[in-house]
């Protein structure tokens, strides 16, 4: 067996696992922050040690994505699943066109949303294969305000090796794989990420948005949903969640300190290889998505018996193994390998796969 | 000098001191939650362990407010500053009109967003006396759909004593005093919260709302602001904010385990009572709000003296009394003492009121 020190290995899709010394210096925080002899829980959002915090935020974000000033960098709540609408609230004329690649359940979930606020062209769906690939052979129109793409799609386990070439800004639902390897921030006009998976816990999401874009449908809305009264407000037009800001906070720090986006990449790379690896050559497993299109995220893989099922993840439980079970739109096995999942969890899972195998195989 | 173990006495507005048994075991939880050896801030939402807070701070509330199965109990996330625009929106037709009392700048911002869903009769207004009371003159109009109150204005230190007879179920912002003090669950329609004063930290709001109320506007909305969206998902159509719903369900907890409202009532009336005794026979302050309608939560008061202000905040800081600075809307100090306030610091505060009296009165 691999020797392990960690307690349980963290398969979850999201809410994930985050790296360890995360974890301590919260829980430091929530005790004594800063030593200041209060929790991060009681203090005001308007304190000079918050205030520090959102700005350390704001310039981490700009730093290890690349965003310069023309961007505004907000944090949010209300999930993905707000900036579904939010998006093309703010972005999107009642008479203009938005064009959408379906890839997944988040993906027609954002165009439910944005056809309650103008025209949506599917410029392509995986659907009828179950999503099991990323559509490529579609042309984007040029008179769309901008692509809408799903970067990873971590129920189906596929992810954008590389983002299509597009004449119009593309607006991007990074939940999924937000920072978890490099890419060119001038392709984007809007980026949201929940921070759930990547980078951070549940409860606050990142919004990074062009400025000249905002406010371009001109639609009067409520306050708390124009992206320029958070930008006014520098995220603070209401008490924003201080606890998963500052969570986030630490997370955007240790990418920084593991050395950016290609060192992340790297880790999520060989993470990733050694898992799909086993997966192509077990005999009790096989893959599910598409081998050009799969996610570095999210492995999904089905048993090849279906009494496989239930004794592996038993034997998985045995392990210490927690969140493997599949999305029940896929069933079999999912492994989510976010950017804090340790080579040695892998490890783990992969020798168990192995067991597995010469005791059923 | 009053003995303290108390590291700093937290005055804040808001986000606020919380129990510290609340602070103990929300530290340990993101070490590792319920002994299953991984953090809160890592679990799925899905899991069978934060399946059980939801469900328990569910029938806390129901419990502690005493609201029975006509009440939907909702945990979202947005802030009060989300329901402001959410109630009309769910609850307000176009041609229909809703009442509102104008009692301080959460009031104003509360009628400003209901313009966008309907008619809205202000009936009345203390704006011209800089909402140093709660205005008590007035008729609800029978054919509106509800009559909002703020219950509490944070930022005037006033509060209703008690709720007005009303011919239309009440909408409340309770944002500031919730859970304070008994109260008549019959007597609203919809109830709404930020947690961030009396019921936990930052980035979780409590919505109860009558059911049958619920899509009663008959909008085609967005999912994540369709009340029956997220009745119909538990809070969960999307990842909830975790840890503060956690961190919500430990102070509902110690809530119930203090006694109930009546008890929490009891202490914060003592406070309250200490303070503006202290307030009202001290030479050095004077309150600033009407006394019939002064706040438990929130007491206001300006130095006699112009030069008093930045001594009497030095000598405060001096006894590690944080948080006292009052807004800028009335100057001069803010002592907020919510439920979580031990009697201690408000007797170090009072203390340090009579020194001060002392040695500059």
């Amino acid at each position: 067996m691999v020797a392990t020190t960690i307690k349980k290995h963290n398969f979850s899709a999201g809410p994930a696992i985050l790296p360890q010394n995360v974890f301590q210096e919260a829980a430091q925080a929530v005790l004594d922050f800063n030593g200041i002899g209060m929790s991060i829980l009681e203090i005001s959002h308007r304190s000079k040690d918050f205030e520090a915090v959102m700005a350390e935020a704001e310039a981490l974000v700009r730093e290890i994505g690349g965003f310069d000033d023309s961007y505004a960098v907000l944090f949010l709540s209300g999930g993905a699943s707000t900036q579904f609408f939010m998006a093309p609230m703010n972005l999107l004329g009642e008479q203009e066109k938005a064009a959408y690649v379906d890839t997944g359940t988040w993906s027609s979930k954002a165009i439910k949303e944005a056809k309650l606020f103008g025209n949506v062209e599917v410029l392509a769906s995986s659907k009828a294969d179950n999503y099991n690939y990323i559509p490529k052979e579609y042309s984007v129109p040029k008179d769309a305000v901008y692509l809408h793409l799903t970067s990873n799609n971590t129920i189906f386990g596929t992810q954008y090796q590389a983002f299509p070439d597009s004449p119009v800004p593309i607006v991007c639902d990074m939940s999924s794989d937000m920072f978890s390897r490099p890419f060119e921030a001038n392709k984007f006009g809007l980026i949201y990420a929940g921070a759930q998976k990547n980078i951070g816990p549940a409860g606050v999401t990142l919004v990074i948005v062009k400025k000249e874009w905002i406010g371009r449908a001109g639609r009067k809305l409520p306050s708390m949903l124009d992206y320029s009264i958070h930008l006014e407000g520098e995220s603070m037009y209401n008490t924003p969640p201080v606890f998963p800001i500052y969570v986030m906070m630490l997370t955007l720090r240790w990418i920084k300190e593991t050395g950016g986006l290609k060192m992340v990449e790297q880790h999520n790379q060989a993470k990733a290889k050694l898992l799909y690896d086993e997966i192509d050559n077990n005999p009790c497993f096989k893959g599910t998505a598409a081998r050009e299109d799969r996610s570095l995220m999210n492995a999904c893989f089905l048993p090849t018996n279906p009494d496989y099922e239930a004794t592996f993840l038993d034997t998985c439980k045995k392990a210490d193994i927690s969140g493997l079970k599949g999305h029940r739109s896929v069933g079999g096995f999912r492994a989510s390998i976010y950017n804090a999942m340790p080579m040695e969890s892998v490890e783990v899972l992969v020798e168990v796969m192995k067991d597995f195998a010469q005791k059923n195989g």
